[in-house]
């Protein structure tokens, strides 16, 4: 509606003047093909690796993609096939010995994040590293080491931090609208039935890890504090065909908890709900309240003639964080470019690992379970 | 969470196993510059512009931006720099000329559409041309038979067809979850305060042509029937330093109508509110009631200690329908690619015209007017 | 949880004292028994009249219920089972003898308003008339005059000026949250269909009257002013049984307005709409909007497994506006025993007939009419 | 707009006959006097006394109030001239004495219920206790025992049972809905500063009693099933004042719960919340959610011009459960008169108080608490 051509448009609109054709034939440098953009090699080509590996293709300015990587060729060949890419490789090894890429995306199943990043570490790459960090707090240290050594960036991948809804209720809070944090309630539920490999709890970290990680890093993030003690209880209620062959599998879990500074934490992980995907957050104030989060898939509204008001839930995570992984994928290229320290740590990613680990020992051993000092 | 690594997780875990390096090194097309992909030209690099020339430059799988064009040099500049655009153009008629242009986009004041589309239409080039279509229908019938005796696609710029929540509805509408529609009512208010060209309601045609095409259009397709009679009023409440000027200015308008089956609509447009981008839809049928549109910026909802409960108001139209333009120059390409019908038609744009004419002849003249047979 | 027990409360609980008994007989005065008791008399035992018998026989302080007068024998029979009532009529010229009434509220159909408030006005009642007032202005007029020669009260049923949410809003727009008002639009719609008398407008003077009469109070309300022109479109899309019959009826009406002070004004009326019972507010102001109204029944929602968000929509106008029925009767009563003038006036009943007859000329005329000097 | 008048409305108008006056005289048997009437003595004259006190003065067919008991004279005084009340007492064993009363409610502090209700049992009267019921089982065992030797009957005061929302809750989930529950999260955050006696926990049971135990019951009713196992965690955030002299005191609680029949709860209650009254329930169930609740006191949104979408919070649990008091008394008449099990029992009452004393066990040994066999 409004335009640059809009001053001048009555003028050409009456003269219908022919004005000199100019035509501004630049140097052919490219989008991103210059020396300071960043070569991203995504690893893993799955739902979510596919969601990075878009970003980097097209829509960050100071990065390219120049990979993706996946043992299954069908997932190679429909990634290439779809963002134009010259080059996919099977074996991450390739990627991390291929000197275009400089920084790299891991998208993979969590017990293989350790070797990967020290490995990408090693060969002098930037790591992106999906959450779950990794299966415990020791192979977190074993990762923040290697890139600390190597003088590369390590970005765990909360992407919520990035969100619109999560950023602006996160500034409200800090400008004092609710008064002093006093309660984070946090929760996640997914349509998606559980992958057979996360039924283990012992090899899966569970839902804690795979669902809640999210909600960890946000309760840090709100409270600005380390949980201190948390306390767990969870069930099988979704999933009856596998109560027998794997009896600690739990697709329901709250966790309460205290923070090192007197605060109280609560979060609440669900997978296999038919009824779309939900994430919520609730902070309570010591003068007000704050909430995120929406079940609301579009903007429609219908009441009809049973006297039922219904709309359409939201069905997935892709619809919901979509802006915020593009955001979060921009950040780490900042980083990178600017040499600054990630906005996610690998401090951070650690901490919620541990976290993952004493709510499953809570879970087992059926009492509350105090996290060792930071 | 799921990905195609999956299956193969444990095995590497647990083997450590090297598997074999696949290169797969492809023949260079690139993205985008195979022989089906389309090159655009956004003509005029404003906001919308702007919208249209990312879309083109990253998003749209068979189509790539060659080049945008403004008069104003900063405006090419800005764009170039951001799209990393090696061509720009400062006339129009210097991309009608370029022979890598296959189709334009017109996003220029409304008065120079008609001799951009006619122009473009002798040039071979296809055609999406933003709303309002044109001055009056003359000048649409003319941009019609242009592109139908060059053979080329033209489509008018109402993104609203694209929209998510707007079609959502419509295929509620459809489904007879209503019943029958018995009263169309559409509204947008935007923040926008007006240009100096739009004071003039002669030669602007106001904000009936500038804000209220979309509702105009939005009216037609969900009574699926033509105007028949409208009747608007109008007045200047927020430009008050303009009333002597232009007494025939206004902001607010709220025109009703009867269409051709007998249904009814409202329209009601505003320009200059101070408090954010309000579109919104309400559909009365026989048996329930449909809205569209929320306020709301984002998910948060804060309760303060005052006893408010508060969030934040949309405030821009670029933010609601961001995707929606996305939508809408994707299916400008398919209809190219596949030489089907364009969604929405030069007959949309020119009906929508004839009623923008028709609103401002009644308020003019304070009685109803019928449009003439279609 | 507070109360006055609590001081003393430890004291009691820990020495268990047998605190002295104070039996404090009074004068058996009676609630609303006293000499400045109001006796009311409800004329109309139908679903709204028996609303004000129920307030009157229990509600309001400083009145009680005389009677009800029905002609319908079990109509009174029910009403006197319900409320205990000692006394009924048949007619309402037994009620207007009857000493102990003091004021009579009329909830007969529209056609014998005028007689009876007349006829109560020259026995000495004081009278709360249901709207619409009256059938045209010059029925009010005789009205207004009657009691103002009595020096009797005469108070119109528009209960919206008592709802909470409605007078909320009113303080808010006075506050200048939204700057100056420049739109108000009101709209009803009710599920109930059509009473056999309704279906001839000459007689009933349709729904603009049954049903819109309280958005034309409405708007004269948030507008502070008096409608100068209206233009209103109609319809029959519900009701096709009756429109070879009665093919004036419509049960759809938009009705546009321009105000005396330049601000507008659209009235939206619908009857048997089968989604429940709707009523909206919506002013626009030059500095913000404002919204009154709800379709939810209740504060439950349901999200279930075929991502659909469910609630219960408003079923009945009764459950919506009870405790605004209750307010206007008190205000009623207020008026009374204080001797001021009532809070919506004789004049505000007849502004809001001489609306309804205009908009009911400009649907048969399908032109714009303007209101008599005021 | 529907009435009985309406059949014969234009016969009268038309023919203006005068139809026979005929005035049925009944005998004065008054409401609420006959012999089932039930006498109703309400002891504890504070907000929630009041509320009871109206109720059965004016809205409960079947009942009448009797008197009020208030050991503070000007609660007495203010309660007889609100309600016209003839009897008024500053004992509570007057009222026991007092043959017309038939039935007690009982709202005062909680050290004193059980005293109350042995000696109101033993005199023959039923009872209606509010919540907490006593201070632990023992108590709440003797008032049961004291009530099943006389015959009286014993209703607890969990009025959340008889809300239209919760109601329409509860119906929703045995419908199926959201198939079998998985989880049941019920919070209430009052605005309520703590009456002095309250911070002594070991006296007053603290928050868990005086605001959660609506919450515990909720959780029972909704799960169909005991409280098994609860961990709570508390804190003084709002009232720092007393941190020194009551260093057990809590303004913020969170206790999780396992049911004897697996499923799961969270209770969640705050007082001296500065921004309302928040009383919300969510149900997760196998196949959906459900959610009851909202912080909105009334209709109104406003959107400024500072892109605030802004409205008014709850402020007190008086606006929001008023009818559901009403329905509570009610039921408790019908119970009386149909002599049947009231909905809300002493048992309900007992085990609510025994979740209250373990969740405090809880917070003070800072471990799970499995509740004794039922």
């Amino acid at each position: 509606m409004l335009m640059n051509f809009i001053d001048i448009a009555s003028h050409i609109a009456l003269e219908s003047s022919h004005t000199l054709v100019i035509s501004v034939e630049r140097q052919a440098e490219g989008r991103g093909m210059g020396p300071k953009s960043i070569g991203v090699a995504v690893i893993g080509a799955g739902r979510a690796g596919m969601i990075h590996a878009r970003n980097f293709a097209r829509k960050i300015s100071d990065a390219h993609l120049v990979c993706v990587v996946d043992p299954v060729e069908d997932a190679c060949e429909a990634a290439a096939s779809e963002l134009g890419l010259e080059v996919t490789y099977r074996d991450y090894r390739a990627a991390l010995e291929d000197s275009r890429v400089d920084a790299v995306v891991v998208v993979t199943p969590t017990v293989l994040h350790r070797g990967i990043v020290v490995e990408a570490a090693a060969a002098g790459k930037h790591v992106l590293c999906e959450k779950p960090m990794a299966m415990n707090s020791a192979e977190c240290r074993e990762m923040i080491d290697a890139t600390g050594r190597a003088g590369t960036k390590l970005q765990i991948g909360f992407m919520r931090r990035f969100d619109r809804s999560f950023t602006a209720a996160y500034e409200e809070v800090r400008s004092g609208a609710i008064g002093d944090v006093v309660l984070v309630k946090s929760l996640t539920h997914g349509p998606s039935v559980p992958q057979p490999w996360m039924y283990d709890i012992r090899k899966s970290n569970g839902p804690l890890a795979e669902v809640s990680s999210h909600d960890i890093d946000t309760l840090r993030w709100f409270t600005g504090s380390e949980f201190d003690e948390v306390y767990a209880i969870a069930g099988n209620f979704r999933c009856p065909q596998v109560r027998d062959e794997y009896p600690d599998f739990y697709d329901n879990v709250v966790m309460s908890a205290r923070f090192a500074n007197g605060m109280q934490g609560v979060v609440e992980g669900a997978v296999s709900v038919s009824y779309g995907y939900d994430a919520r957050l609730e902070v309570l104030g010591t003068k007000g309240v704050l909430f995120v989060g929406s079940l609301k898939n579009d903007t429609v509204t219908v009441v009809d003639s049973h006297n039922r008001i219904g709309g359409a839930a939201v069905k997935s995570w892709r619809n919901l964080f979509i802006d915020a992984y593009e955001e979060e994928d921009r950040s780490f290229v900042d980083a990178i470019v600017r040499d600054s320290a990630p906005r996610v740590s690998g401090y951070d990613g650690m901490m919620a690992v541990a976290v993952v680990n004493a709510g499953n020992e809570s879970i087992v051993q059926k009492r509350p379970v105090t996290l060792a000092v930071h």
